[in-house]
């Protein structure tokens, strides 16, 4: 195994889990989002349920309906329908997972087998659909069509970026410029209509809402970049999926953008033959994490997260001090830190 | 080939095509529909509008956009946001048309090769999602959240019923009650919807809004059952699709319901050999169609299928008499006279 990147000077210390603190103040609101979406995920048809359960019940962190949560208590919202609101975005994200599993014909989620690998792909695709659907419904109980408007149209966005991965898939001359179109869409979208959501409900103001939304879209991207840097250097069990995937699938991430366009020829070989032509051999992963670590690909990549990072943290100082800034800070340090 | 079932006594001579009068009394609304499809189904990925309008091209009736237009103008609708409405109903239809073909793994879909057979399954899934995505945001527009609950209530039905189709390939000991929680769900729901929707926007009152959703309800259940036994009868070209794709796929429809119900041991066998255990030999189809013939399984189809049809027929009897409500009969009458 090739040495992994590290950056010196590292950030403050934090807790093991800097989520922590987020999830303890929101944790009564989310015990009803829990609630919520064991109530609507229910059908007539008992696999729905059985299918959706099986992702819902594995656990995951709740992150996105945490920050609709929290970007509706930090603007001092006292009613109740970011809860809904909460668990329609949880419901987006989930279908979107298990539509995911599919196209990237996974079998690993969250450290256990997917949905797709447990009762094959068509039910999966109709049963995020579903969700889809449900969500949707969760939505309209918002009675605001400018909540709607927003998370239909992340909705669209999270979609256009997963077909814009697609066609990036295999193709080694993809660049920066395409790889961040493709995380701002599908997952940066969705954490910033997340935030946004949340503090539209609350109604405190058009600056806050938009502070929020910044926030989130920012957080978003520097999730996404420690994930795709986490896939070449994580150990297995900690990151509930197998690592290496982006390379064995072909995917083109930030790592292997930055170590083509500095690379050799004979590396620009290597990527060709094991991402386009996936022509592999033994040892190809670790020879990748050599020369992602020569090229400085997964440190640079690290770097970029923690400029997105920085830029959300500032975004949160337009922002009432109170207990919930505090800890979509704390979140902030989360996102980056586990890369550590 | 086995003789086709036909009907004695058949109903009134309609036109070739009695989906024509209400074409052309909505043809100027349609034009507009039409326009905003394309418009909408635009993307920054090239791929997207690519993949959509090879299906969208490939032309189709456009029932269901239809059902939303004519039901609106029937009830003396003068505005125009029907026109999103029809073009948010094609949308979920069309994102259905698409899973749907992922899930059945079909190469054919009016007369022309499926999108997943050009693209493949993951591109279809996700230009699925973006579209299912963008009918919200249509219906958004609407400004109305009962029009919004209503579409996206069917749509999680439709998937429902997906599911539950699912289940009921390859399972022979399916009922009749079975199957008709499948078309209801799968079928006839967005064809309620879509004329519900058009009576609401016209806001014309609960009665004419209730009698278009059980006209829609019914029609939706005539056309299932038509399509059912179309799939066993049809000549190839008309059909549009395969002749004796779900006696090939082991879908179970109403015609082997009704087939198993009444057959003999030998029979069951024969139904459990080629739709349960899928062990085909030459000539299973023709076998097939001998025995629906045998058991009046396919004129039985058709009867229940006219049931249904009078039933629709019957709920436009509520509504204001005009050229919307003739045409609306007319449709009727084209759901169940192509079967002949």
């Amino acid at each position: 195994m090739a040495v992994i990147a590290r950056l010196t000077g590292s950030s403050s210390q934090t807790e093991p889990n800097a989520l922590d603190n987020l999830s303890s103040l929101c944790a009564i609101d989310m015990a009803r989002v829990n609630q919520l979406i064991v109530d609507r995920m229910q059908s007539n048809v008992p696999l729905i349920p059985e299918l959706a359960g099986h992702l819902v019940a594995a656990g995951g962190k709740r992150l996105r309906p945490l920050l609709t949560l929290s970007s509706a208590r930090l603007c001092g919202y006292e009613g109740d329908k970011h809860i809904g609101l909460a668990a329609a975005v949880e419901f987006i994200h989930t279908a979107t997972l298990l539509h995911d599993d599919v196209v990237d014909e996974s079998e690993l989620r969250r450290g256990r087998d997917t949905a797709n690998a447990v009762w094959g792909n068509q039910a999966s695709v109709l049963v995020g659909d579903f969700l889809f659907s449900r969500s949707f419904r969760l939505m309209v109980e918002s009675e605001s069509l400018r909540v709607l408007d927003i998370l239909a149209n992340a909705s669209a966005v999270i979609a256009e970026g997963e077909v814009a991965q697609l066609i990036t898939t295999n193709d080694t001359a993809t660049t920066e410029e395409d790889y961040l179109f493709v995380i701002r869409s599908k997952t940066a979208a969705l954490f910033a209509a997340a935030c946004e959501v949340g503090a539209l409900v609350a109604n405190h103001s058009s600056a806050a809402t938009e502070a929020l939304e910044q926030y989130g879209a920012n957080l978003g991207i520097a999730f996404q970049l420690v994930d795709d840097y986490l896939d070449y250097t994580a150990a297995d069990e900690s990151f509930g999926k197998g690592v290496g995937d982006d390379f064995r699938e072909g995917k083109i991430t930030l790592p292997v953008v930055l170590a083509m366009r500095r690379g050799t020829e004979d590396e620009h070989e290597f990527w060709k033959r094991t991402l386009e032509r996936t022509e592999k051999q033994d040892g190809d992963l670790e020879k990748a994490l050599e020369i992602l670590n020569a090229r400085e690909a997964l440190s640079d990549t690290l770097i970029r997260a923690r400029g997105y990072a920085d830029t959300a943290r500032a975004a949160l100082t337009e922002l009432p001090e109170n207990e919930y800034r505090t800890a979509l800070e704390n979140v902030v340090d989360f996102c980056v830190e586990r890369a550590y």
